[in-house]
Formats: C-alpha cells, structure tokens, sequence
C-alpha cells in the first residue's frame, strides 16, 4: 500500500457540526480535519473515522486513520492540525499504525456515554453538553432495563427508523447507569457496533422506565418485537459522547 | 418603600454576553433580565446585582434584588423568567426578601471560582469554561502564594489600571488551590469585596509563580508595592465564575 498509515485520536464539541461525515456544504469534523491534512500536505487525503456520529453528537475518543506518503513523524501531525483546526476539534494523539490497521474496520468495540441533568431547572452553564430531564428519574429502574440490554440482541427496535437494512445484531458489553452527582446522570454502553441513533434510541426509552411510563421489562418485548415504533423517543444529540474506540 | 422586595440567584454562561451590567448597546445579563420583567409585568424595573462580572465571566450564584408592586409570587417570577429568558440565562431562585435587602450594599462577601486545564492540549468541549495553560504549574507554590492574600490588605496592585480611585483595601478570607482531576486546577477565593479584574490579575500573577517566573514570596512584594505593573497578566475571563454571594 501507498505511503504510511496513522491513527489520530480526536476530541470535538459537536454543537456546530452537522456531525463527522464530509458533506457537500455543511460543517463537518471530517471535513475540517481533512482541510487542515491538504493545508499541511497539499495532498488530498481521506481520513476514515470509526464511525460516523450525528450532527450535535461530541466526542473525547473518536479515532480516525489515514495514509501519506510523508516524511512528517506523527508528532507534526498532531503540532500541525492542532495549530490549523478550529478550537472545536482537538487532535489529542497521533501516531504511526499498523498497515492493516483502519479505524472503521480494526474496531472491535466502542463505548458512548449520555449525560443527564435531572432537576427542575436547566443548566446555562452545562447546556450544551447533557439533555435536561425535568421529571425526577429512577435510578434503579434505568439500571434494571439497561441490564436487559447486555447480550447479542437484533436491535432494530432501536435504529433510526428509514435507515438501510443490513444486519442489526449487536452485542452490548456493558449498559450502565450511575449518578456521579446529586442531579446528574450519566449512562455508559460499549458494543461491538452501534445502528443509527442506536444510544439515543435506548436513553430515550430507559428515561421513559425512570420517569414511569414504562417498566425495565419491556425492554425484553421491545427487543422481540424488532420495530422502532415499539421504543421510546430519540434523545438529543448534546447529551452523547463518543467516549472510546477499543481495538 | 414601594412595592415588594426580591432576591434573585442567577446562573449564566458568560460567552456571548458583555458582561452583567445593562449598557447601551451591546448583550448583557442585566439587560436580558430587565427586559423579560418587562414582558411580564409592564413595568420599568431595574435589578441590582451584587456587582458587575466582566464581559466573558460566567456565574453559577450571582444575586440580583428588585422591588415591584405585584401580586405575583417569588415562585411565578422565576418561573415566568426562565420562560423568557435565553438559554444562557438560568434564574435558580427567586424569593421575597426583606425591605432593607439590597443585593449590593448587603452583600458580606463573594466567592469567586477560577477553572485552569494544565497540560499540552488543548479541550475542544471544555474551552469555554476554563483557561488552558501549557506550562506545567507546581501547585504547592501556586498555593503558598495564595496563602499570602489572605487577610487585610491594599489590593491595588491587583486592580485593573485606569480604575476610579476609591479605598482598595479588602479582606481575604480564604483563597486556595485544589488539583479536582490530573490537568485541572482550581482556585477559590472569598473576599469581602473585590476590585476591578482582581481575581483575574491574582491568577495571572499565581500562574507565573506555578510556571516558576516568580516566587510564592513575591506576593507581598507586590502588595506593599501598590502598583499594578508588579504584578502578573490578567487571565482570561473565560476561566472565572461567580460562585456565590453571602449575605
């Protein structure tokens, strides 16, 4: 293959951006990275991430590789970016990878976490970066309906209704809730892969069994039931971070 | 006196804002607030806060007091006033107070708060909220300095140049350093009473002496120099909250 492959871990506040994929007009994370590779290079390069996430979704641990012909170490590349790219995206490492290594298809799991604010009154401070739950929230029931998401399950109960069919079976490792403050809450899911809107999908529905509309078992009906009108509503993007790409 | 008296605590995201106090032109949080009290009540009412927080500076417990005839309840103003206000604006409370109650003139002492991230990178989603400095800071002389400001002294060196002239002793009651994760620190100081830019300039001047430019025992120094060319940078405002007033 033609020149060296990197890895780039990246760190991006996604309130203005229409997500990660580059789009013909809209501000994108690929987008910009991509334009600052062709400002440093002037070579068109592709940079591919491990995922794609939502306009408004953030990220700590997104990763994404590339290749260049290039005598620039890693190090240049992350001095570099981060001295072109806009104060929204961070590159928080790079460093030379594997051959075979690519960032979509070398991944074997990803972990997102979801912010709550979970009291009367929103946040100024904190607005853009957790959705603001007013009705107070069950904790143990959360946790309970998490639970039953563990395990090698079809989720298309959970996918953005109208994406494309493939396969949508995904093994959730963990699905957990705490509360790392009084009227904060905060979920954690790794998966070996996530369908559109997937973590949404299933906040929006446990926050439904924490305010009691629903109870933690019907999570089980849910998934048998492989229809996305059986689920509750989407979560907001502003809560959802892309925390972590295992390989 | 006429009309009732009320108190207000208010949180805000200093951002997009030039600061607390109402001006002729530009976006301010005295401004916003007086105006959604005009939506609700019709009447010119004008609120004083417990003083002016720079333009960037953000607040989690200013305090703001105003009187009105009405027959509205504390509860309906902070209701109606988080209704109307933008999102970065948050009334956290509002109740009646007592007649003599005035935001300003009974205020005992403020708290003020100062975020710093310390370490190479920069944060793409803490930006807003916090000063990033590259240069490894040893917090223990950061902290013997700070120790040295507390009590009753001549802050002068400390007040932004071109200030009005009045008296410029204040007292310190506490002001420490904590370590709360690997690359954050944060600073906390209680005074009585503080200049223009004076926790700012306190932390520029703090800085050096963690980035060992200065020594802790300059501080004194500086002190009795009453002069605000001894003393450190200003931070940026971006990293200082008003935590709270204490009546």
């Amino acid at each position: 293959m033609v020149g060296r492959n990197f890895r780039m871990t990246i760190e991006y506040d996604g309130t203005d951006f229409h997500g990660w994929q580059r789009q013909r007009s809209d501000r994108t994370v690929q987008a910009e990275i991509e334009a600052a590779l062709f400002t440093m290079t002037r070579q068109k390069i592709a940079i591919h991430g491990s995922g794609r996430t939502d306009a408004g979704v953030h990220a700590c641990g997104q990763v994404a590789s590339f290749r260049c012909e290039t005598r620039l170490a890693p190090e240049d590349f992350k001095n570099g970016l981060n001295g072109l790219l806009p104060a929204d995206v961070v590159v928080a490492e790079c460093r030379q990878a594997p051959d075979a290594f690519h960032a979509r298809y070398s991944a074997a799991s990803k972990v997102y976490r979801y912010r709550i604010l979970n009291r009367a009154l929103p946040s100024a401070v904190d607005r853009r970066f957790s959705w603001h739950v007013r009705a107070p929230l069950d904790l143990a029931a959360m946790a309970r309906g998490a639970e039953r998401l563990v395990g090698t399950h079809d989720f298309s109960s959970f996918e953005a209704a109208g994406s494309p069919r493939s396969h949508s079976r995904r093994t959730v490792y963990t699905a957990a809730w705490e509360r790392p403050a009084k009227d904060r809450l905060r979920f954690t899911i790794e998966a070996d892969g996530f369908l559109r809107c997937m973590v949404r999908n299933i906040v929006g529905t446990l926050v439904e069994i924490g305010a009691g509309k629903r109870c933690p078992e019907d999570i089980e009906q849910i998934l048998g039931a492989a229809d996305r009108a059986q689920a509750g509503p989407t979560a907001p993007a502003k809560g959802l971070f892309l925390i972590e790409v295992r390989y």
